[in-house]
């Protein structure tokens, strides 16, 4: 599948892309709609981390009249994530990461592996990729053009399954494939990185948006890790300044909770469990996918999503419709891992509905 | 003059602009280097606003969970900038600003009215521009190509002159440049906007660091003023969030400081007079350059920078050596203005120091 060349219809899909994607998870819009206050809602529709990270800052009295600097808070990452700090590479959040590097690469061909994360979409088109879609679920070994650049986020979206790569490594690689690996849900578990793959191939890139696992949309940071000389290349575009200070100060305190890690992967597998149990006794649901992530992708039987969501709407909970992803249809819902309250509401929910 | 092409060479240059550039204002080494602790240095090298806005928000209990929405901030600025909101677009400083109007605008030449901000430089380079200067204080009215990109700071840096820029308005007009016009320092002042020319012309953009202005270097905030039309055509490239929630309320609650405006002008012009009066009468100063901003040009006399600073250096006081910005040299220093204590500290060294 190839998309549209000409730039006002790339404008068109980019705008259609943009709107779909800001309604994806606008719960404010939800709340207005429907009378609800912001604090009544139960978002389900959101895969931001319900968990917080403990953070020993005082955000009223950092010094925020000098200009950032940001060495401490790359080496934190770098200790994260067992890399040097010289491997890593800091942007506004994980779509401006994917921004800069789609530009930066500047390559012929991409293949998206999907279903995905929209934005991979919409910035192919605005770079001129020649844009390749694989469906994950039916044909992942399908073959690409030589020198491309793959974009495959594990666990994936909106599904949370993790893949093992091995294979599709293997493959990549012999087509000289520039490989970027979206690992931005990966914290959720205990599964290992590409990251080990730096040491065998030169054109992989890691990319990791930290506000889903660090509980904050709010602040604007994600990372992309490669080996020294590609993130030299990045760097050398970028300004010398960009990530707020506030921002730069929550990701470094909450990178010092030692616990947050084995405390969210404890806590969210055993919310995630509760919530298939639940799903499973719903007599609408076709099939649960399987995830190992923050959510949960679901679909539906003898119901379309805004029928479901229509029928959840009176018990103020909002989940994520699906079918502006590629390969998905409205018959497709995501479905939050939030804490007991919410999962108590949405069991008490689909116990009452009946269709 | 034109800058080197080959891009080995490009990136010294631009490494070598971010080396000079970061060392510009670095008072952490400055205070390491020379044993102080960071609180005992006067640091008149940086021309962030020494005065801060009013700020009614409790930075600790601001929600970070939810993707941030810009909408009342631009309402805010285009109120206080008074245009439309769809008028503006935010960038994460002034420095991304730079980087993403030119990587957008993508023409072939540019003219930097010189000397001027370095940053200009550096994208200038990376962008592959035909780089042209023109020297501000011997030829401001050089001839340009046609269609070129123009991009004129007012008040001015590193000397902070305010032109009237009627006269070169109208030759950019005529050869139908892309104007960019940098007023980070303008509400420094009671000067008229070039806002007003977007009524006339197309081809305007203005640019702001809120930085600047609004104390916080820390805070990453820089936008764009320009028509409907260009600034669409700038958003549709742009990841749909980026700023953070702390730096947007910030911002928003900065902006909501009636007094700050009035405040800032006459405090930074009082305090500015006493420098000059303090300046002239040094004997090894041989111009003082008119300013209307947070800052003073200085051209010294039988003394290089180096060492006027190395005299400096025992009171504790770090200025700017200005020998990198272009048509200045080791005989440039910039000197920022402070609070009272900072102005007395100066004055005491000022006195005692005889060459």
């Amino acid at each position: 599948m190839k998309l549209e060349k000409d730039i006002n219809k790339k404008f068109t899909i980019i705008n259609s892309i943009s709107m779909e994607f800001k309604h994806g998870g606008d719960v404010k819009s939800f709340a207005e709609a429907n009378g609800f206050t912001l604090d009544e809602v139960i978002d389900l529709s959101s895969n931001i981390n319900f968990i917080k990270p403990k953070l020993d800052i005082d955000f009223n009295s950092l010094n925020i009249s000098s200009y950032p600097n940001y060495d401490i808070l790359k080496e934190s990452l770098a200790t994260c994530y067992l890399v040097d700090s010289s491997q890593i590479e800091l942007f506004n959040g994980g779509s401006v990461a994917i921004y800069s590097l789609f530009r930066e690469l500047n390559l012929k061909n991409i293949y998206l592996y999907a279903p995905l994360y929209l934005e991979y979409k919409r910035c192919a088109i605005l770079n001129g990729y020649n844009l390749y879609y694989i469906n994950r679920f039916q044909n992942i070994y399908s073959s690409i053009k030589e020198d491309s650049l793959v974009v495959f986020v594990n666990p994936s979206t909106p599904d949370g399954k993790f893949y093992n790569i091995d294979i599709l490594m293997q493959m990549w690689m012999e087509k000289r494939a520039t490989i970027l690996i979206d690992e931005s849900f990966l914290d959720f578990t205990d599964f290992k990185s590409a990251i080990e793959y730096l040491n065998k191939y030169s054109k992989l890139y890691i990319l990791k948006s930290m506000t889903k696992f660090y509980s904050s949309a709010g602040i604007r940071m994600g990372i992309v890790i490669s080996n020294r000389e590609n993130i030299e290349q990045l760097r050398i575009k970028e300004p010398l300044w960009k990530i707020s200070e506030f921002d730069t100060q929550y990701i470094q305190s909450a990178l010092k909770d030692v616990d947050f890690m084995e405390k969210v992967k404890d806590i969210n597998s055993k919310n995630r469990d509760r919530v298939i149990e639940i799903l499973k006794g719903v007599n609408f649901i076709e099939k649960i996918y399987p995830s190992v992530a923050n959510f949960i992708l679901v679909k539906l039987k003898n119901i379309k999503a805004e029928q479901f969501q229509g029928l959840l709407t009176p018990y103020k909970i909002m989940v994520r419709e699906c079918s502006n992803f590629d390969f998905l249809d409205n018959r497709f819902i995501r479905i939050a891992i939030k804490d007991k309250v919410a999962i108590d509401r949405l069991e008490e929910a689909l116990c009452k509905i009946s269709i």
